[in-house]
């Protein structure tokens, strides 16, 4: 470190900058390629490293000055032998991620992750071996893009108790419902619309289904509520089969309709009652208002009432914000203590049924 | 610290438990007081000191069991000289809250301070004295009340580039416009409602005239933009001679009338654009849904396009939220560095003449 090391400011002017290194080169992680090479490149932070398992092809397609000094590599084992100190995990799915970011920490790196399986199936495991290594797990990107509900929820509102969380999480489906909304058209011509904007993968299944969001859900119950759910336990209904009447009906009544993570937690009972389904929701609600791939939550505590937020849910550049917050976090402070949150699993679960918002369509 | 300093987690039980002053029992003061001893209370943080310049009136009038271990005192040396590792600044005001500040944080002890005078004028310096000191000085409470703004702008916005922020800073202001625009009473009429609820102090000149929002903006446009703004810069129209007839002249074109506090920074001309002042807003806009002493904010960004985020913004309960998340950061992590931002001057400033936004009543 040198004389460096004297310097305390992460953004001082000659100031280490911390090596970064991109796990990934899809969407999210070129777009985090761009931005850590681009005109707003952020000073503490130096991209190194990229691996993908089509370096070779990916590289050949980048214009040559922006990624002049960057090692490209197929293999994981470069990647975690190299100086870099914080990997960027952006390939998605649970499969070999987990044991990814599980081997970066292992090998002494901080991570910082867009991936919502890893976190809502193995976070606490993750959070608590990141703890042990000194190092950092961060995953503001895993939930809501651009929105910072993670910090929100597990930072932010570290002085209330929260009482409840209802939100859109799945970018996806809010774009097709909203559509649908907008134009009366049918499900498959929304959904092609959104994937012609970028707004939807080919298989629209997880999105649609609600798993996307169950698992989004899973990891706010962590933050807000210091429970551990498994996505699995979280009652989802399709929002595959809404059609264009339930629409009107909806109209009818002075609401739409869009997919709605909601989770509620009785501390006394331990009960939790948490589900993702496409419900009515009145015209004037912040839901209602929710358009295209925009996510919006509302978190209630007992001493501060409602506090939301809302913010572009989906896309590249959207989660590349996240992950640079993320990135700059570490940056500015190596050594932080991220203690892993203790979790409890809630004695009862309760899903839709329960529910007295069973206005589901 | 003995064998629990093996402890890492803040909130394991059997961790140290991270020891609180309080400075200034007044509304805020006391509901943080109330928090640390309630049955919602936090494990890793222990009240211990209270400091009022009348202890002895105020300590006589609460109840025995609340305060049992906690020691008061009228005298600030007393919390000075304490054991207490973070001074809570509830004082409010400019005048010696900036010096106890200061002096605390020579002591060697964290701070959390509601106090946006002190952070507006004093900020980059009592930063800095932090860093230089490995304390921490934190502000969430200071601007928007239990609305995490301070922590979205600055941290969760990091990979962010902020070109704009519009905002409800003030919830007297607003619940006094809110208030007219609902029953159409007078400005009097509803100042005196405000102050029935609580929302309003005797004397709502600065926040009516726009001192209270446009100091607030101050500290958001550091933490946005990154740069040094005299509170006193800031153009301010006062909102204290609204009438009646403007909201039905609002209504007629399809809206009503907010409090804004607005600055945008174009960082190529170096030119700040930044005002506080009662302008129109149309019916379906997130101000014009902002009532009560709610607070609300517009973030918007060159990559991920608008954050929004809204939450209670006045009065004891919700400003104690926000000191006690900044009080559970401290005690998670003591040795945190939480680097002063390097700030500039804009060039430029602009008011509101120059905006298009030329719609002000």
């Amino acid at each position: 470190m040198g004389l460096n090391s004297f310097q305390t400011s992460g953004n001082s002017p000659g100031t280490p900058r911390c090596l970064v290194g991109i796990l990934g080169f899809g969407t999210v992680g070129s777009a985090i390629a761009r931005r850590l090479t681009g005109p707003d490149s952020i000073p503490s932070l130096e991209l190194t490293h990229i691996c993908d398992r089509r370096a070779r092809d990916k590289r050949a397609r980048q214009p040559e000055s922006s990624t002049n000094r960057i090692v490209w590599t197929d293999t994981f084992d470069d990647l975690l032998a190299s100086d870099a100190e914080i990997i960027v995990e952006a390939i998605g799915g649970a499969g070999p991620a987990v044991d990814y970011v599980r081997a970066a920490l292992l090998a002494g790196k901080s991570v910082v992750t867009a991936n919502k399986d890893v976190i809502a199936h193995h976070g606490q495991a993750l959070l608590l071996l990141a703890e042990r290594q000194g190092r950092q797990l961060r995953y503001e990107a895993a939930v809501g893009g651009a929105m910072p509900i993670v910090r929100a929820l597990g930072d932010g509102l570290g002085g209330e108790r929260v009482t409840r969380i209802e939100a859109i999480l799945n970018g996806t489906s809010n774009a097709v419902l909203s559509r649908m909304d907008a134009t009366g058209c049918s499900i498959d011509e929304a959904i092609a619309d959104a994937c012609a904007r970028g707004f939807a993968e080919s298989d629209p299944s997880a999105d649609l289904g609600g798993v996307d969001a169950a698992a989004k859900l899973a990891i706010l119950c962590a933050l807000g509520f210091r429970l551990r759910v498994s996505p699995s336990r979280i009652e989802t209904r399709t929002t595959a089969r809404i059609q264009p009447e339930d629409f009107r009906d909806a109209s009818v009544r002075g609401g739409t309709i869009r997919q709605i993570a909601h989770a509620d937690y009785d501390r006394e009972r331990s009960t939790l009652t948490a589900w993702v389904a496409p419900v009515f929701v009145p015209r004037a609600s912040l839901f209602a208002r929710t358009i295209g791939p925009q996510n919006a939550a509302i978190v209630t505590g007992a001493y501060a009432g409602e506090m939301t937020i809302t913010g572009t849910g989906a896309g590249g550049e959207a989660t590349a914000v996240a992950a640079i917050g993320d990135l700059v976090a570490i940056a500015r402070d190596h050594a932080a203590i991220v203690p892993a949150p203790i979790l409890t699993e809630p004695k009862e679960m309760r899903g839709l049924v329960d529910h007295k918002l069973a206005e589901a369509v």
